[in-house]
């Protein structure tokens, strides 16, 4: 399986050439659009969400990443196998968090150069084709590097910002809900808010945090929009402390 | 083939993760947003809509309905049977008008409980594996029930109310247009819309209602939005009187 | 393969149910949303997004081209085959650069009737079986016509106007790039805007514009929204002199 995780949008031109090429260069392989709709240029955010979403990846998945605001300039495109998963996108922190929590991972340079080569479109001319030839068993075109090559060392384990805002107005945070300590309390702009299990525990209206399907600290309130009530964005901070 | 009926919207990560689930579980039945952009929380709405657009599934297709604000709580999860077509989502409403036009219809409680099941997301954990096992022939898991068991039986059979507004601001009634009387007459907020039968009969800029590509009285302007020159959206009530 | 190009939007309930007729019809032929976001009721901006995108199809390939605010009314449904492509849509213009950059190209008007035809939504009633149609190797269902029928002959080689902003707030413009004279100004609102080769090539801020992914001079700004920053929005002018 080949999935997409992207800044493009859903209805746009973007997801739709790389599926075409995609479905060209390797038709048996199924693509699915994991997210078309992260926070634009934000490869930092991506990457916590990233990494949350890669635990239901079976071997041999590809995922490409395009976050990638830097496209035509000096960053690399790369390859990491982190578990058996694949993953090719711009050497920008997107597969960061992945890396850190792999058991075990490899990161190879693309050094292949495809016929057409865009300066503002690789989704389409170059992580795309990569990725097909990935799905269909290929072994990356480029050189192994040293997996401490380029690294964010300075981003956190999990990150206590918002990360993504949902069509219902939850916010997603870069915190897994298993790092957070039995006593720990998070407030969000001084005010505390309490944590919960789920929607339908707590009372309609009301803010609460849980740990979300994918294992992260996210702030909602039921039947309600928590981004309005309590202005959070992707890139506001959340106060974690014990 | 299975169809997605949800309001988690296009390009976020949710229906992302129930593809993958259902490309893993059945990779041979294809797999179609039906909509994706329901209005949130609102399986009244949407059950209208759903029964609008039932009239063209095809023996063994499976919708899986996923407008649920009380996940993780009281309400059971769900399989219909209607004329042969399967409905998987939560009891909260959504197959209602599904079931009340149905000539023959079957009903059960989900038992099955998967390996991993998520507070929040029933979609990805429990409605997407039921109906993968469905769409391949399978039996529903679970416990055939009375067809009167837990049905709204105060939703009237067409609603009066504008349940979805779409990207060019035209406003779809729960309003099946059969159901109109042929002297019948249609206001909003006190004005009269008169009928027509497509954009092209009218003048531009004029509002009129119409029996769109679903068989629901529609309120649209030609070549104008609708839901900006009269106040519509999801919600507010049409007057109809003969 | 079929290229679903729309005004429709990603998540609403047209898509879905064009697809879920394609799905059917040709069950065997890969689907993909080239485009579901064009800007509302605009066949001609649409043409010139549709040219620049044309040339990365490949022979056989079908686009379902649906952007139709006249449905209903007096225009004709068309197959356009330009270079062993075909195009299937209304004759409002959708297809007119397609067929004016075109080496060989003919027109058929179509003349079958569905069984079902809706007045609002031929997209699904009768563009998507003659695409599926079409993909299978059948032919236009319908009499062929002369080329010159029907032409927008005012309609410019190329168009210097915003035809479609992304969600990056990026405008691309109807000019393509290899259009402009070497010693060419552009000037947005009497600015003038530099040129550039892509985002990473300029400071973050700075406006410019460059040869987009598909061959057409886009105006952007690094890390900013071009939209917001210079007043652009589909059909905004821009003024190109030498």
């Amino acid at each position: 399986m080949i999935l997409l995780f992207t800044d493009f949008g859903a209805g746009g031109p973007y997801v739709g050439q790389m599926k075409a090429v995609l479905a060209r260069a390797a038709p048996e392989v199924p693509v699915v659009d994991l997210m078309a709709d992260l926070p634009a240029f934000d490869a930092r955010a991506a990457a916590y969400l990233l990494a949350a979403l890669a635990g239901d990846l079976a071997p041999g998945d590809v995922v490409v990443g395009v976050v990638d605001p830097g496209v035509g300039g000096a960053r690399d495109p790369v390859v990491v196998a982190a578990d058996g998963r694949w993953f090719v996108g711009p050497d920008n922190g997107l597969f960061e968090l992945v890396l850190r929590r792999a058991g075990a991972a490899r990161w190879w340079t693309v050094s292949w150069t495809p016929a057409r080569l865009s300066a503002s479109f690789h989704g389409r001319d170059l992580f795309a084709p990569v990725a097909a030839r990935l799905a269909r068993g290929g072994r990356p075109p480029g050189s192994e590097r040293p997996l401490t090559r380029n690294r964010r060392q300075d981003w956190p384990d999990d990150l206590a910002e918002v990360v993504y805002v949902d069509r219902f107005g939850n916010a997603m945070t870069g915190v897994r809900a298993a790092a957070m300590a039995p006593d720990a309390r998070l407030e969000v702009g001084g005010r505390e808010i309490p944590a919960g299990r789920t929607f339908s525990d707590v009372a309609e209206g009301q803010a609460f945090w849980y740990e979300n399907a994918i294992g992260l600290v996210e702030i909602a309130v039921n039947r309600g929009r928590a981004d309005r009530a309590l202005g959070l964005a992707v890139g506001v901070g959340v106060d974690i402390t014990t």
